[in-house]
């Protein structure tokens, strides 16, 4: 009798329309942490940063949209991807970090959940479609992937709509540099139970959150003048990096340990898009744990530079332009195995092996 | 060979030490949705209040203490209960609605999200306890259990920490009647994969989005001259009540038929604390589908006259005091059937039936 896998049927993602260039930061005040102006020249802050992150451009939502509008209408497009009937939809799994934030307020709001809200503007009356969000830092969606697989294989559920969807436009401090990374997106996948070679090979995650949990965390503007009350995203960059660069690859090779992969095998690796030096020091480091000190050409995908960091939706996003063949020349053939994985605020690691 | 079963080992709760009783919301003026004063006698607004609710008492935090700190105390108690190894920890489930809501500000903060925070406080260090928040309304601490139940029936959990906590003094419109119903509080408990008699019988579990997503909402205030941005949990009372009414006992008798359990062996209902009346009601058209007239005496504990509705928090901790057989006469014996039910924003019904 086949095996039974999980297997990623259908992809969607939404690209927000609005194109914010790394040049329209060059007219922004930014500050240090420590309130202190910073005085180098606008085009040496935004040329420092490309070098480091790699990000020219991400993109932002418009005025009226909100991060559980994005998630519908990727997940339209995964629900054609895949040509289901989203009525036999068993989960509608919604990884976010920050709800909805209307434009022009600061309050995040989860009430009802995005998935709720994703349902209904599916249109899905059937009561057994659960409908639920998670919280799981940037890594959330491949960790809605991972419970999509568990209620599989707990024989609880046959088919999930797993999303992931972020405005951080709306929770950024226009004072701090940082602010420069962040972007809006969604990304989108359906995940169902089949027989056949195609699914999930194995799965690592990891939390680390004694010296990690404020790593990235709500803090007041750089602006010395902010309301203290009102709080931004914030990321403590050099921890994060250093943490990350250690954890990570680790992650990624246990994954492929439990089952049995070897690292040279994978074609493609789908990593989240925080900072391109950072991505390819995972993989630096990942084929030095095998031994290897030359990495294969055309092996990650990258949407950074025109996306920036969209969070969760970073790596649906990546896969869905790949899978269209819309992203350079990237493309994926079935049997091919490629490798999800994340790390964000929690700090949280999670890695997927997969075979197309 | 024994069969294996989600056993609860352990639980634990917080209440609050503030109590704000009816008498204190007799200086507070209320107005309508329409934004009308509403002028009726302060005392006969919350005797109405009462007659309907139940609630005579509820409980609000202090100001330096947030949700995720309640979280942790429950936890603490839930751990000592097992008499488990915090680090041999698989996974830390934390539910709640609106994350920490600091004091004087009205910013939800779930970066990191809450279960990262408790990881920390309690100072587990074994990188392989998974931590995360799911939000699906006030059924989501029971949604956790089920979650850890679905993580454990797929091999890959067999211990998990499941957490409910809610800050709603935080997030309440002062000049709307419902503001009354609302409280804080937090409980928790500990599942174990165990051999045996004990454990989770069946679950069942609905979301209805189409007409019924917006019946509990982030709305502005009644206050004719209050900041529109600003938002508040906002309720559409008769529209719940005949939704629940209609939805929540015939998803208990659901729960019931997949275990093949007759209504008349369940020993307790631990039912959301949201409405004395309504609760009530759930138990008479639950024994109506099963033809019966009559429902037993002390088939219900209810905590809601002293401790309010904390949306998350009420099923574990009503559970906790029970079992510690600190609730009036009520008290439960190895062997005895019991249910844990829930509705709530979603609108999210849940229903499971376990072996104490």
């Amino acid at each position: 009798m086949p095996e039974k896998k999980t297997v990623i049927t259908g992809t969607g993602s939404y690209i927000p329309p609005h194109i914010k260039t790394n040049r329209d930061f060059t007219v922004q005040d930014f500050y240090t942490e420590d309130h202190q102006r910073i005085v180098a020249a606008p085009n040496d802050i935004i040329e420092k940063f490309r070098d480091i992150t790699g990000i020219e451009e991400r993109r932002y939502v418009g005025t009226e949209f909100n991060a559980s509008d994005m998630a519908v209408i990727a997940a339209k497009h995964a629900i054609e991807d895949a040509g289901i009937d989203p009525e036999t939809l068993d989960q509608i799994i919604v990884a976010h970090n920050f709800g909805n934030v209307v434009k022009h307020t600061i309050q995040t709001d989860v009430l009802p959940a995005l998935a709720s809200r994703v349902k209904q503007a599916l249109q899905i009356r059937n009561p057994s479609c659960v409908a639920y969000d998670i919280l799981f830092g940037c890594p959330g969606w491949i960790q809605g992937v991972i419970q999509a697989d568990a209620y599989i294989k707990a024989g609880i559920a046959k088919k999930c709509l797993v999303i992931g969807t972020e405005t951080l436009s709306r929770v950024i401090d226009h004072y701090d540099r940082d602010s420069m990374i962040f972007s809006d997106g969604a990304g989108a996948c359906i995940i169902e139970e089949k027989e056949g070679d195609s699914g999930i090979l194995a799965a690592s995650v990891q939390s680390h959150c004694i010296d990690e949990a404020y790593y990235l965390y709500m803090g007041k503007s750089n602006f010395p003048e902010s309301d203290p009350r009102i709080r931004y995203i914030k990321m403590k960059g050099r921890k994060v990096y250093e943490y990350a660069i250690k954890n990570v690859p680790a992650a990624m090779k246990d994954c492929l340990d439990k089952c049995g992969v070897h690292v040279t095998e994978v074609k493609k690796f789908f990593l989240h898009q925080a900072n391109e030096k950072m991505d390819e020091g995972f993989i630096k480091v990942l084929y030095k744990l095998y031994g290897l000190k030359e990495v294969p050409q055309h092996i990650m995908p990258m949407s950074i530079h025109k996306l920036g960091n969209s969070s969760v939706a970073t790596i649906p996003t990546l896969y869905d332009l790949v899978k269209r063949g819309v992203l350079d020349d990237h493309s994926l053939q079935t049997g091919d195995i490629v490798m999800f994985a994340s790390v964000g605020a929690g700090m949280n690691i999670n890695a997927v092996c997969y075979r197309v």
